[in-house]
């Protein structure tokens, strides 16, 4: 069971979900109980933290749940909101960074889905689309440092996980993403460099790996 | 074009979304200018606000616009902070209330769409999806004033605007949201008598004869 105190997370490694929360915590300097899931055989624990999804990723908090990850990270930014503010302060800039998270959130997890899932004329049709979100978010990120500007946030924690799976995109899609947004990869190199990103992002050959044994699960190839 | 100062709502009178909007600003008591899309020629200025969903609503306030409803109600609390709070001040509390406003922006909607736009067992299979995602609501509502207790909040107004297309999913599904919600049709009365609420809902004889409208339009029955 979940302790009462303290700060507990239920995730999968390659979930970009779970990674949101593990940047997010590890840019607040919070400590916690990293629990590990089998998604084909879910604990109590998750099945009772999360009863309407049945979703990792699940903080809990001195024994509350809490499901969701983009709430997630907007729940650890207000709780340990003495240190790396996720979220600017002003609300207009609060809610373009909502946006572009949720626009990540609606986009990338589905479009990439579909580069590993479908084949011939399906999967070029996902390419093409992926290639517009790219270039949607090469041009939102223009030359800043990162999305809100010069401090790594919100955005930057929603978006940066899917990086890790650019390599599985790119060799199933046959298509380089540093050609299409080389914003995007130099963005994602900045972000590598911070450890909260660096300790947390798993292999991209370990992600392409996972991916093959998803196909091969589901009969595709 | 957008006045440069002051507050402008891009809508459709019928849209749920929208209406939430409308009804955090009337919470406010936000003086604002209200212009009625045309969905099927969408004004120059609905494009330029909102490019990459081009949808309604938009919530243009000195020129800025901000998209995404459940993102303009959050924009909405947090710059008229001193009136009628609709998101609770603890995070725990936050979370919850994203959590659930979360939930009916993912079930809602796209179930009670299949409810007029499908037939037979189809129609049949979302009754009964449309029935849980009610009675997951009811259990959650319990014996509380308001979804988040004896306030009326985020999730009031997330959810509230679909109570007028009640009507029209029982009438099109053949069930009584009474019969299998009752708490959730005596909190809908509880929030229809406030002024906020009530000025904004359509008459739910409209909204069914709307949806006629488009079911001859998409050439269903």
């Amino acid at each position: 069971m979940a302790s009462e105190k303290g700060v507990m997370l239920l995730d999968f490694w390659v979930s970009p979900f779970g990674q949101r929360a593990r940047i997010a915590l590890a840019e607040k300097g919070v400590e916690y109980e990293y629990k590990e899931e089998n998604l084909r055989d879910k604990s109590e624990l998750l099945l009772k933290s999360n009863p309407i999804h049945k979703k990792i990723p699940v903080l809990i908090h001195d024994g509350k749940p809490i499901c969701e990850s983009l709430i997630i990270v907007q729940y650890i930014d207000e709780t340990w909101s003495d240190k790396a503010p996720l979220l600017p302060s002003d609300p207009y800039q609060r809610a373009q960074a909502r946006f572009w998270a949720d626009f990540v959130d609606k986009k990338v997890f589905e479009c990439g889905g579909k580069l590993w899932k479908l084949k011939g004329e399906e999967q070029e049709a996902a390419k093409k689309e992926m290639i517009e979100i790219l270039q949607i978010l090469e041009a939102q990120l223009g030359d800043k440092k990162y999305f809100g500007g010069d401090i790594f946030g919100f955005v930057d924690v929603a978006f940066v996980p899917f990086t890790s799976w650019f390599y599985s995109y790119e060799t199933c899609a046959n298509f380089s993403v540093e050609e299409v947004a080389p914003k995007i990869v130099q963005w994602a190199k900045r972000c590598m460099e911070r450890e909260s990103v660096e300790k947390t992002l798993p292999d991209p050959k370990r992600v392409y790996e996972f991916v093959c044994y998803l196909k091969k699960r589901f009969g595709i190839e």
